[in-house]
């Protein structure tokens, strides 16, 4: 939050559209076969033969879904091209290119985008990503960041979120809630630095629910485990809204039901900690937060040896009848009815 | 530019996001047997046995690329569509599916999207396009619309802009400078419109440089066309920025020089008619208006026999050796250097 009133600033209309894209794009190296062509044409060029291809795109807007007075802009890249990524895993394909596509205001100077930039080629190195074209263009208010990512699977391979069945298991990775309570942490402390800009923060306590939400990872590693354990998932989707609002797009595209287990949604220390210190349920929390990026997945009940012993996966739920509807089964084994509360960009 | 304030406005916040996707994309019927899964899940699936696929994404901005006091909503989500289709023919492909996703401001509403949208599906019928995704989302100020266009083309069709040999035939199709000048008379009666709303501008005699620039067509007659007269263009591009800067592209990246003839620019009656009004030079306006979405091509000189009867298609110079550099042949016979001064979006 502390600005370097020093940094070198050069405006973006010194270099132009063309030699702006020439400029911040040609560090990006070509990883796979199957780009035939990335940047430079008026498209790219692909060549995938006996496999299908996956496509999703998110769109991330200042203000909307970032606030750069705690968000680093080279953490904003990284977590653009993530959130990309988290779709193409949830298909259980591999992610292999993307492009990215910036508007930006002219308080941005070029410096500013070299950094948003070297999170978008660390993001596509360590998932290991082919960057093959985008747009970029002026906006007349902050900054938004359009990104496609494309993956491939074999046929077979491909996880929809319309197949789950009465009686699969209901499995989540990871943790959950960590972002959101994360999000709330820095919200107050740039309120409190707003009164008192010399008080230095101490975010140790809360150093894994901020890097949830500053630094989150698309979960690669769980295609690879999922083969390697011979499982495919019946359905799987991400977890970028929240696991009520997930569950609910599972249930209605699977016409099943749910019941889900409060005691077995996988809560980290920092976010039950946190949750006390703020004085919010951990619950409402991980149904609701988003922001997540773990894989929800249903499994058929004969799998369930090949899961059970995997600290990745854990078990919370199984699906039901669509007539049962959904549910939650509370700690105090209540059965109440999960309804989404999950995050809507559209309210006013 | 007269408003009907009795219409129906239904506020977005209503809906939420899924619903409003779901209303919106609900009339989006598949047409391609390559599109396995559409809209509805993470990411879509497509599948493109023997072909190479082609992606291009655009992004279209209010206050910088389009001004809806003059824009319907139906003609900019026609137009959105077909700037990024431009660069799937530029490269000899065939469109096949495009992602859409939008953010707006609660100022619009759900009639304004619906309209947006029935643009959209126009366009996606025209040209015989699958919509397979996108992301809806809110924005602090204004519309913006992000397409990603993906083709398919088999590998030994596909043209660059980085194969022009010196000599080959530079040609273009259709005639250039119509939508920059229809953007001058809208932005024109814009402004009498504000001194005098009751004045009803009579737009008859620049019916066709108005259409141009509302309701651009992109060239996939052409694709066919090059097929049919079986030749392959040694490299292509779009005119989206201007001529001279298209042609600086084409000669950049295939290491060529050019001659280009002023009196073989083709232009519209209108686009001629309307300079001398506006005092303008038509050349001026040919060579750095923009937004023609005109391809612009190569062609080795032993295909010239097959193109010469061609209405479609205007031989306007050939290229040179890249020592030779890139230059104007005026109607005075003088030899002039070619500059961009193409539109450049992020100019303060």
């Amino acid at each position: 939050m502390i600005e370097d009133k020093n940094q070198q600033r050069t405006p973006l209309s010194k270099l132009g559209e063309f030699a702006l894209i020439d400029h911040l794009t040609k560090n990006f190296k070509l990883k796979h076969k199957s780009t035939i062509k990335g940047i430079g044409d008026d498209a790219a060029v692909l060549e995938h033969k006996t496999k299908q291809i996956v496509v999703t795109t998110d769109l991330l807007i200042e203000g909307v879904h970032f606030d750069l007075s705690y968000m680093p802009l080279k953490h904003l890249g990284y977590k653009a091209v993530i959130v990309n990524l988290s779709d193409v895993y949830a298909m259980n394909a591999e992610a292999t290119q993307i492009t990215v596509s910036i508007a930006v205001s002219n308080r941005f100077s070029l410096e500013a985008l070299e950094e948003l930039y070297a999170g978008i080629e660390t993001a596509a190195n360590v998932y290991n990503i082919d960057v093959i074209g985008g747009d970029t263009t002026s906006s007349t208010s902050g900054l938004l960041i359009s990104v496609t990512a494309i993956g491939k699977a074999n046929k077979e391979d491909v996880v929809y979120r319309n197949a789950a069945k009465p009686s699969d298991l209901l499995v989540v990775t990871g943790d959950l809630g960590a972002a959101y309570l994360g999000l709330q942490v820095l919200e107050r402390e740039k309120e409190v630095f707003k009164v008192n800009p010399n008080n230095q923060p101490d975010l140790d306590q809360y150093s894994y629910i901020i890097e949830r939400q500053l630094k989150p990872e698309a979960r690669k590693d769980i295609i690879k485990l999922l083969k390697d354990l011979e499982v495919k998932p019946t359905a799987m989707i991400d977890i970028s809204d929240g696991l009520s609002s997930e569950i609910m797009h599972l249930c209605k595209q699977s016409k099943v039901g749910c019941d889900l287990y409060e005691n077995k949604i996988p809560l980290d220390p920092q976010v039950i900690s946190t949750c006390e210190e703020f004085k919010m349920d951990s619950t409402t929390i991980a149904l609701n937060g988003g922001e997540d990026y773990e894989l929800l997945m249903t499994i058929s009940q004969e799998d369930y040896p090949k899961i059970k012993a995997n600290p990745n996966l854990t078990v919370i739920g199984y699906m039901t009848d669509e007539s049962s509807g959904m549910h939650l089964i509370t700690r105090a084994d209540t059965k109440i009815p999960i309804t989404a509360q999950g995050w809507n960009s559209l309210e006013d």
